[in-house]
C-alpha cells in the first residue's frame, strides 16, 4: 500500500486538468494506491510539504468532467529550477523527506520540458540515495516543442482555438471597402507550431492567413514588405500570422526574462503594424492572441482533452510497472485515420530540448506553410465537449483559495 | 409587388448577420416582395448601384443558418456619414435613383447609432421629395450604446465572450504563488456597458473581477492604486476589468480618428500596466481583447442571435405596415423570467445619442459593478448554438470575393 503524489508545472494550458483527471481515476483503479496528493504549486508544494488530499476535494464523477473542462492548473504552478544535486543537495532532501513522511511510491509531474529536467534530476537523485520512488514526467505545453513525443497535450486546444480565432478574425478583416492589413501574433518563442496551425483554414477554402511567419524561418523586413505588397494586389484585406518568437530587430523585445531565463517577447506585432503604416501606409492594425491561446477551454479540442486524460492515466500504469525517470509520449501511427498509440521515454532524452517545426513544412518562400503539413495539424484539433455551463458562461472547477494556502 | 434592399454598417458584431437572416426569411412569407436586394459596404453599395440578389446567394435553410453563425457583415460594411440633405443633395439623388431603378419599396439598414443617423436623413428626404420608399432601422452595435432600447442586438454575445474570457483569465492568473494584476482592457467608447458585463462572475461566485473602472465613473491614478493595495491585501492574483474609454492622461490615445471623428483608443491597459510596474512593483501584465469580443461567434449568445433575427424580421414587418424612419427597439418586461417585446421608435431620437450605464449600477467607490445591475445582464448571455463545423473549426458563410468586387 502505497501513496502517490501529483503536481502541475510551468505555464497553464487548457489540459493540464485532464491529466491530472487521468491521474486521479486511474489511481482509484489500483487497490495497492492509497491517498492522493496534490502538491500546491508545482514541486514547490513538495519541497514545502504543502500537499492536498485529491479524494477530500474531487468528489464525483461531475467534479471529473468538471475538472477536464477548467483550464489552467488546479493546483497552482511554478517555474522552479532544481539545482544541480551534487552542488546542491539541501532542496533535495526537502523533497525527499516530504515524499517519505507521505509514504510516496511514486511522483507524477505534469509539465513542459524544465519539469521533465525535474523529473530526470529528481529519478537520478533517488537512485543515487537508494530510494524507492518513482518518478514520471507527464508532458504538456501549448508550444508543441517536446521532443520525442509526437504532439504534447494542450497544443490541440491553442491551435484549435488559433485557428478559430483567426477564423473569426478575417470575417472581421474584409468588412470596408479599403485594402487593410491585418497582423495577428501567436505565441511560440522559438518554434512555430502555434503559429502554423492557423494555416488549417486553406483546408476550408479559406485563403487566409495569407502570410504565415515561424521562427524557423528566416526573416527580414524587406522581404516582409515585398510579401505584404504582393498580397495586396490580390486581396483586399491581408491577414498575417506572425509567430511572437520570429527574429525581429534589436529593441522590440522587452528583455525581461523569466527564473529560467527565457526572453519574455512581446511586441512583433506592433513593431510589424508601424512598419507597415509607415512603409505602406494602408489600414493596418495588430491582434495579440495572448493568454486567450491557452486558457480558452470553452473552445477545447476534445482529441486533445481525451489524450491528456489517456497520457495521465498511463503515467500510473507506468509507475505501477516498475518504471522511473520515464516521460509518456505519443507515437502518431496513421494520420487518417489518425491513430497514435502511448509510450515512454527517458525523460532526459526529453529535457532541456526544444522540436522545431520541420523545415519541409515551410514554403520556399518562408512565409506560408505547405499544404501536405496540414495532415499533422487537423487530427488534434478535432471534436468538442458538451460544456457545463453556468448563468451562460462555462463553469469552472475551483479548489478554494484558504485550502491552497 | 415590390423589391426590397438591406445593407449592413459600422462595426462588426456577432450577430448582424442573424438580423439580415431575419430580413430575408421574413420577406420570403410576404407575396408583396420580390427580389431582396443586399447592398455591398453599407450604404456605399445604394450610391454606387452596387447591389447582390440575396435569393441568388441564400438557397436553403442550412445557408440560412449558417449565416446566423457567421460574425462580422457578409454584404461588408462602411462607415460612411451622409451630409445634410439641404446643403449637399448629390448622393441622395444618387441613392434615389438606386433605390427606384430596382424598384425598392422599402430599404432595411442594419447599424449602430451613425446608421441610424442615415435612416433618418433618408426618410426625411424621400418625405420632401414624395418618393414613397420606406426607410427602417434594425439597430446593432457590442457597446450597447443605444438609446431607447433596452439593449442592442450583439451587446449579449460581446457579453457572453467578455465573462467567458475574464472567467478563463482569471483561472489563467492565480497559478503561480506570487501576487500578481492582471489588467483586462474592453471595448466601450464612452460607455461601459461591455467591461461591466464581466461583473457577471460574480453571480457565479467568482470575486473577480475585484475592480471594474467604466468611463460613466471618475477615474484618477492615485485612487486607482490605492484600490489595486487594497485589493491585494485580500487576493493573491487582482484581477481588473478596463473600459478602454475610461479618462487618462494626455498621450495615452492614439489620437486617431475615424470618418465620424470618433477618436480611436488604444493602449489603457499598456499604461496601467506600466503604471502598476512602476508605483506598485509587482507582477503585472495587460490583455486587450480587441476584436475577438466582436466576431467570437463561436460562443455566441443564442438569445442575442434569436433576438437579432427577430428584430430583422419585424424591421420588414414595420415597413409593410407603411412606417418609415423607424428604428425597431427592445422593451424588457421582466429580468425573470426574461420578456421583451419589440417596438419601434422615431429614427431622429436614436441617432447621434449615446446612452450610458445607469449610475445606480456603479458602486459608491466608482471601482465595481452593484449586485443587483447583475439582472440586467444575465438574461442577455444565456443559451448556445449547436455550431456546424468543419475540420474541428467553426464555418461560416461567405459570398466569394468576387461577387462583392
Amino acid at each position: 500500500m502505497m501513496n502517490i503524489a501529483v503536481a502541475q508545472s510551468g505555464g497553464p494550458t487548457c489540459v493540464i486538468n485532464a491529466s491530472l483527471v487521468g491521474v486521479f481515476k486511474e489511481s482509484l483503479k489500483h487497490p495497492e494506491i492509497d491517498a492522493i496528493f496534490g502538491s500546491v504549486n508545482g514541486i514547490e508544494g513538495i519541497i514545502e510539504n504543502h500537499l492536498v488530499d485529491l479524494k477530500s476535494i474531487i468528489l464525483t464523477n461531475y467534479d471529473m468532467e468538471l475538472l477536464r473542462q477548467t483550464p489552467s492548473t488546479v493546483l497552482g504552478s511554478c517555474r522552479y529550477k532544481l539545482p544541480d544535486w551534487r552542488e546542491d543537495e539541501e532542496v533535495y532532501k526537502k523533497i525527499a523527506a516530504t515524499l517519505k513522511q507521505r509514504n510516496i511510491g511514486a511522483f507524477l509531474y505534469i509539465g513542459g520540458n524544465d519539469s521533465m529536467d525535474t523529473v530526470n534530476k529528481l529519478s537520478e537523485y533517488f537512485s543515487q540515495i537508494g530510494l524507492d520512488i518513482k518518478v514520471i514526467g507527464i508532458p504538456k505545453t501549448i508550444d508543441n516543442d517536446l521532443c520525442i513525443t509526437d504532439h504534447t497535450p494542450g497544443f490541440g486546444s491553442a491551435a484549435k482555438y488559433v485557428a478559430t480565432t483567426m477564423h473569426e478574425i478575417t470575417r472581421d478583416s474584409i468588412v470596408y471597402s479599403i485594402p487593410s492589413v491585418t497582423i495577428v501574433e501567436i505565441m511560440g518563442r522559438h518554434a512555430g507550431w502555434l503559429t502554423a496551425s492557423s494555416a488549417v483554414l486553406h483546408s476550408m477554402g479559406e485563403t487566409a492567413p495569407h502570410l504565415v511567419y515561424v521562427p524557423e524561418a528566416e526573416f527580414s523586413i524587406e522581404r516582409f514588405l515585398t510579401d505584404v505588397r504582393q498580397e495586396m494586389s490580390k486581396h483586399k484585406a491581408v491577414i498575417i500570422a506572425v509567430s511572437e518568437g520570429i527574429e525581429v530587430p534589436e529593441g522590440v523585445q522587452s528583455g525581461v526574462v523569466d527564473n529560467f531565463g527565457h526572453k519574455y517577447l512581446s511586441g512583433i506585432g506592433k513593431h510589424l503594424e508601424s512598419t507597415v503604416r509607415t512603409e505602406i501606409g494602408c489600414k493596418v492594425r495588430s491582434i495579440e492572441l495572448n493568454v486567450m491561446q491557452r486558457c480558452s477551454s470553452h473552445l477545447g479540442s476534445k482529441t486533445d482533452i481525451d489524450e491528456a486524460e489517456e497520457i495521465g492515466a498511463a503515467g500510473i500504469r507506468c509507475a505501477l510497472s516498475g518504471e522511473t525517470g520515464k516521460v509518456l509520449v505519443f507515437r502518431r501511427i496513421e494520420d487518417v485515420p489518425y491513430t497514435v498509440v502511448i509510450e515512454t521515454a527517458d525523460a532526459g532524452d526529453v529535457a532541456n530540448q526544444e522540436k522545431f517545426l520541420p523545415k519541409n513544412y515551410i514554403n520556399s518562400a518562408g512565409n506560408n506553410i505547405r499544404r501536405f503539413a496540414l495532415n499533422y495539424f487537423l487530427p488534434l484539433i478535432q471534436g468538442e465537449l458538451d460544456l457545463i455551463m453556468d448563468n451562460g458562461v462555462p463553469k469552472h472547477f475551483a479548489i478554494h483559495e484558504s485550502v491552497l494556502k
